[in-house]
């Protein structure tokens, strides 16, 4: 499955210290995903002791950086850190995890909740992949081969099928996919199902290592007809 | 057309300080429309010098009304100006018109810009219908007949097909309808066409008056089969 990683040298990953996120890193070195680096983001680091214990133990191919996705200031920093980390060779795969689930109804909504939701599930997506475009550009200009992948340089925003303004990543994704295409950067929404972790709740009926085994093969298989896409960890198209 | 209006004592639209809004006031008050209240809200009534005339000549049905639509100590401090004119009749028409048109791009884009015209195209219509839904809710259940319509209560988003993340609004409206239909508060999203003010610029084929006769057309003629709905000014359903 990690075989269609090959030609990925650098990839980057936010919200890495719990559920998904961290799954992805973990399912990346037990596959023996091993050229280049792999960027494990959190926004507080010292907590993210499961995480802490991957990059020790797998130092020669994970990096953990401090990314809050809500802080531009935190944003700014990342990327001069991750130009640091990837240099000449660019970034070849973002990985945009990081999300909350603001559970609410009309009694307890408020502005504030709604505007939190989008800003980390939505906004931030599209400013991270703002910060991080010159080191994707990079890596699709030296990537060898035609088309679009994960070869050259691939923005995978990790999506939810739930809630109401949350749908907003899909038409993000979609608008970035125009603004990328020229530098070869394929741009998609990508769901996880609904997995057994803290957002997915006991009764899911995935475990997190199948949703990201399969998550992992779909962004390794994905060529430029998945340009603009939103796809279903199964590899299914999904309506927008 | 304002005959549709004959059973809607109470109404309010914000925004009305120009645009739309204004023209909204204005058709209503040439059109005849006479029983209860029109209640015009802008962010700063002392700046909107064309309301305050229509105000002042039709003293005897339109209110002005300060609204800030993303401050919510605004929006409560309006409801209670809204409950001490409206008393026990409630409010039969809630047109959330107020809206904001940020053009930008990948270049230019910020974090602030995306959640400002979030929050004044897609929260601040919850916020608003929320703080007055025991007005709402008053007149629905007082109105004379049965079903859905403006002879009992309704919420009007005016929405628009721009950008990408506005049309969180369209997700939000079906929330809401869904959260009013037990007490009986029609909820949909209206389409005014592309028009010939600030927002739709000199090329817009619709002169606001156009515009609006047929918004308020469509408003006058809703019934339960609207709810929830899409619809474009001419009353056609629209995508959603
Ligand atoms: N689990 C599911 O069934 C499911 C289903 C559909 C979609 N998804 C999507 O998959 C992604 C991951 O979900 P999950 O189930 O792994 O969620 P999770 O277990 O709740 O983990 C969320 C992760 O996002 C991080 N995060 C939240 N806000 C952040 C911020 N402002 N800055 C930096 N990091 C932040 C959290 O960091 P902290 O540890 O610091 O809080 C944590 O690492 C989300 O985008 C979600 O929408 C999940
Ligand atoms: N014009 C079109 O072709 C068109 C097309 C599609 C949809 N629409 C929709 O129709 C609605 C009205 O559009 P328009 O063309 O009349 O726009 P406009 O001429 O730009 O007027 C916008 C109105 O919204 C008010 N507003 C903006 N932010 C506000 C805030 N935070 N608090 C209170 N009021 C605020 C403005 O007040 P100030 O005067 O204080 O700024 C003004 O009254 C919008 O929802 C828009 O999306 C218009």
């Amino acid at each position: 499955m990690t075989h269609a990683f090959k030609n990925c040298s650098n990839l980057l990953g936010t919200g890495a210290s719990r559920g998904l996120g961290l799954q992805i890193v973990e399912s990346l070195v037990t596959g023996g995903f091993s050229p280049g680096k792999i960027i494990a983001t959190a926004r507080n680091p010292d907590g993210a002791t499961e995480l802490q214990i991957v990059c020790l133990s797998n130092s020669n191919c994970v990096r953990l950086c401090c990314l809050g996705v809500t802080c531009q200031q935190s944003i700014e920093r990342a990327a001069s850190e991750v130009e640091q980390l990837v240099q000449e060779e660019g970034l070849n795969c973002l990985i945009n995890n990081a999300g909350i689930n603001v559970v609410t109804n009309l009694e307890t909504v408020t502005a504030d909740k709604m505007l939190e939701n989008v800003h980390t599930n939505s906004v931030a997506p599209l400013m991270i992949t703002k910060a991080m475009l010159p080191l994707l550009k990079r890596a699709a200009a030296k990537g060898t081969g035609k088309g679009m992948g994960i070869h050259r340089a691939a923005v995978i925003n990790m999506t939810s099928l739930l809630g109401s303004i949350e749908l907003a990543l899909n038409m993000v994704t979609r608008c970035l996919a125009v603004d990328l295409e020229a530098d070869g950067i394929l741009c998609m929404a990508l769901h996880p199902g609904w997995v057994r972790i803290d957002m997915g709740g006991p009764e899911a009926p995935l475990s997190p290592e199948e949703s990201i085994s399969c998550v992992l093969s779909v962004i390794g298989g994905l060529t430029e007809k998945d340009h603009g896409s939103f796809l279903h960890y199964t590899g299914e198209q999904l309506p927008r």
